[in-house]
């Protein structure tokens, strides 16, 4: 079975798992006071261009969006989000259980249009009876999005300024930060900080075991932090381990060529299918791709291929995705282009 | 100035007040333990002719709610409920404050259509990642709806044959449920409580100080019930206070009677504004009325009379609401429709 | 049968019966946005000599405490209070389920020392551990304390600074605050705002039918505050209410003189106890009498007298509770003494 | 400088990374739907005899009680544990957090007395007022306990007696479950699997990486557990890393077997102790020993040996922890006697 399901089917860039191997038995504190993060932050401060940065290493993707949304909002505080945004659609509710409403605005493609975000923020306002509604106190975007779309430098930079119009904090969801910045042309690391007042950086996605660094870039971290992260069950004893891991990650830019091995990877597979007449769902250019295969063809493909459901696109046909990841070798994009050719006429 | 602004802006109905000031020097034991909260559970039992029913005094309609949901919900549970529906919009997140998402489907002048239910009730199940999302644990429609709209009694039949194929309680909030069911022309107190697994009948809106009786109708009572209230801050030390309302507006028919004002005097002021040419934002029987005025006429007009903001209709005309409620008098509507004449080519 | 179990068991003192029945076919707007609530707090803030005071009024103790605290806390704070503070026992978990521990230090006849708080603050921080703990971000005392004690201005001054010294908020319970200051011979309203950050005036058990002031003293409004309320499922469609009441107990010093009638008679009833050998359980100054009864004599004058039972004292007695109140008439005491005179030798 | 401070100051054991990096690069399904994770629950349930028992993996111990305490109770339930219990005392107010309060009773040496569980649920019932309180749902004990104490099989008979008698589940917290049963003359896995309703088998502080799995042991498991999972932001992508770990410690008896090596080395410290005439602050069978050394020694001590600040003893003195781990060398050993040498006449 060739494994294009998603890019957290393997476990860790060898590298990482060196790291990991070569520090096993070296005793250090724990819950994050140890050298190796220490390390490990001071390289992500650098690449991200931001010394004042303060980062903290979480296990997963669901728990840092929890965490770090809970801890910057008060109670009478929603956070808003495209409707197609992770945190509305596909965390099981874990903002709701903290108590604060997803604020859902459309997503285009999964991103926000800022003038939309405005419109919305501007009604809000204007209605006499807001002190009866849920407050806008912070605008969630994800880096890529949940469909693998990216924002151009402008377009952040457009959502930026409503936010700071309206005083709300910007953050990024960026679970695969990596294949965004790879996938940009006018993005780096350095842009993402500086736009947005909290982020994260995906390990889980993007050749860690697990983990999330999460950086508050504005001297904006909430009070008594690592109390708030023990109580959303968000502290790793061997917090270490995240920082070996991050630190191996940022190390001679590893994140970042791993990233664009799944962009180079996934655009092999982007020529393909449009010269051979796959019809594409929409169009993303990082290492999520969403075709539409009809139903008849999925019962053999699906055999062969392990790809992701994403939803029904009419009665005969079913959105697929297909997504590369930091581990996929150009092997296995050869076979699976291989089997793309008994469906191309096909659907 | 004349007040047509809502149903809760003046006191109580006369006869429920002096119940209050003839009991009001009695000793009893608090917290609904009295013979008050009896004798009114034992008429709205008849008059709902649900002889299980089990019946709880809360002060108020958000209350109510967040109470209900939550009492009956798991954690893993969200409440389906229109866009426009108050537990969505108007509560200030007080569902999402107890844990719960209110997941959202179209609402049509207010209400939910079975099919949309439906249909999303089927997608949920059919998708792969359902266990990654909330769980639909419950179908909150409102009666009337926060538009004044009423369900047929076929169309509730039918939303209730959804929530039983799929096993979900429906929970009907009545805080109107008197004008809903004056305006009605097909159903009953015992329809409501019949095709409810829960619903409450409001005495804020319609003739009580305060108060909202909850009715469990299926021996569905959640467990530790009074404690649950407590814990909501929703028990009321002096219970006896809701039971002696409660009493007074199930003593010969009351609550009927003054919902029946306000549907009638409702309906004089729509006949006049249908003959008179303003335009309605849409049609609804029971006490709301909602018109589109310009904002030109409504400088003036609001110096005369408070009527309900309700939102922007285009840059120069806006939806206000007019209410009746079961105090408004004929003499009142006199003048308010003396007042409308200046406006009614006007606009 | 004659009543001295609580404090709450009749309805309202007459003159705000008459106020309410005076008001009742007023229209104003809702949500505590009227003249009455306006009168009410110039009338408050008058008495508490604190012109910058901000009031808000809820409708009863539990939802109050629930929403003073949530309001004022952080996720990652804990509120200090006496183990048989209100909050800590009696509250059904309404403040845990509102996501705050409450941290718990000895009471002493219901009252927490200030050298015990120090100790346990100066130990927390101290303790290498702490921020794996939840953090104290509040004092919260009861005046008078469920045992009908009463601290001293002294004592309150040295609470107040421990709290000063680090930096936490003093909450004051009043729920029986009447009966409190009324009983006092050192403390005024002024005090109480002066030696509190946040305070309430009990309105349920002192004349009300329903209601409590929170008056925020320090400039220390929590933001947003109204939709907080909402959110908490407390603010009052009909606010009016709560301002016609609070404005008829603050007229002419409503308020005290009927506080000073529960002090009154329960002078009488104590002096009555002492001179018969009754057995006191502690010594309370305030409206609650707390005295040991055998079980056996309990069995006949139950059946005579309504009191609260308190707790097992011994296998054969009990600890029980005999509460007088704004409402209680000398006539009432005297049949009470008559009764008691058969217990005297009897126990 | 030595490390006797925890017994998660490591990684993990080489067997366990042996397994995560022979299966790193096999792609699997997320989530735990994997055959690693079969794998390792078929062996766990063949360990602890209990064939019917349903596991799930979390990744650490706050998260995991934080996920068994919420997911097991009603909103009305708080847990009851010893008031030095992890829940209580040292997870940062995780359980509250979630909406329930920790019901403490005194901890003897760490363990609850089982007629003192008795005690207090009797009173519980008997207290009139009892539906005002918060409701006992379920009983938390930790094997072994904070100060590396055990139960007797005895001793947890009669609790569970107690449980089943007010019909409570009894969970056991098994955060160092190895070196519990390692020191256990008269105890096995499968005895703790049918005293308890659900416990967890502690992975981070017995050889994992990271990682607890928990049992549901009577056919219990929570609804939708794996939403309710994923709500806590608990889920795993990368399930499987959990499954590799357990399956490995679940292989040929490695988890007692490298648990018996804390045992072991603890023992030879301990008798070094006796031998020598430290004070113990109490008597402990398992890996954490607790003696009472001078504050002065501490601060040459502290520049050799990293051991664990417990509390203060009194001005001179503190009570430290001195812990073994799987992982603990001989080699270590030797040096910390050798170490302890110098400070054995001297406090």
């Amino acid at each position: 079975m060739l494994y294009f399901s998603c890019d957290y089917a393997e476990g860790c860039h060898p590298s990482v798992l060196k790291a990991l191997s070569e520090t096993n038995l070296v005793s250090t504190p724990g819950y994050g006071e140890d050298d190796f993060c220490r390390s490990a932050k001071e390289k992500i401060k650098k690449v991200i261009d931001c010394p004042n940065a303060d980062i903290y290493f979480l296990v997963g993707g669901t728990q840092t969006n929890q965490f770090v949304i809970d801890s910057m909002l008060g109670n009478f505080d929603g956070v808003v989000a495209a409707d197609t945004g992770h945190v509305a659609a596909h965390e099981a509710g874990a903002i709701e259980y903290s108590g604060h409403k997803v604020i859902t605005i459309p997503g285009h493609d999964g991103k926000i249009h800022a003038e939309e975000l405005k419109s919305y923020l501007r009604d809000f306002y204007a209605d006499d009876n807001h002190e009866h509604m849920v407050n806008p106190g912070m605008v969630y975007i994800s880096y890529p999005t949940e469909y693998g779309t990216i924002y151009s430098k402008n377009e952040l930079e457009t959502i930026r300024m409503v936010c700071q119009e309206y005083d709300l904090p910007l953050f990024i969801d960026g679970a695969r930060l990596g294949y965004g910045l790879a996938a940009a042309t006018d993005m780096t690391y350095a842009d993402i900080a500086a736009l947005s007042d909290v982020f994260y950086i995906g390990g889980t996605k993007v050749g860690a075991m697990f983990g999330e660094a999460v950086v508050f870039t504005k001297g904006n971290t909430p009070k008594h932090v690592i109390t708030q992260i023990k109580q959303h069950g968000a502290l790793l004893a061997k917090g270490r381990l995240l920082g070996v891991q991050f630190d191996a990650l940022f190390t001679d830019d590893l994140y970042m060529k791993i990233s664009q091995n799944a962009i180079d990877t996934a655009a092999r597979i982007k020529t393909y299918l449009k010269e051979n007449g796959f019809k594409f769902f929409l169009d993303s250019p990082t290492n999520q791709i969403f075709i539409v295969m009809c139903n008849k063809a999925l019962e053999s493909f699906s055999k062969e291929v392990a790809y992701g459901f994403w939803e029904k696109y009419d009665e005969d046909h079913t959105v697929i995705r297909i997504a590369t990841a930091w581990s996929t070798e150009n092997q296995a994009v050869d076979q699976l282009l291989k089997i793309l050719e008994k469906y191309k006429n096909n659907c």
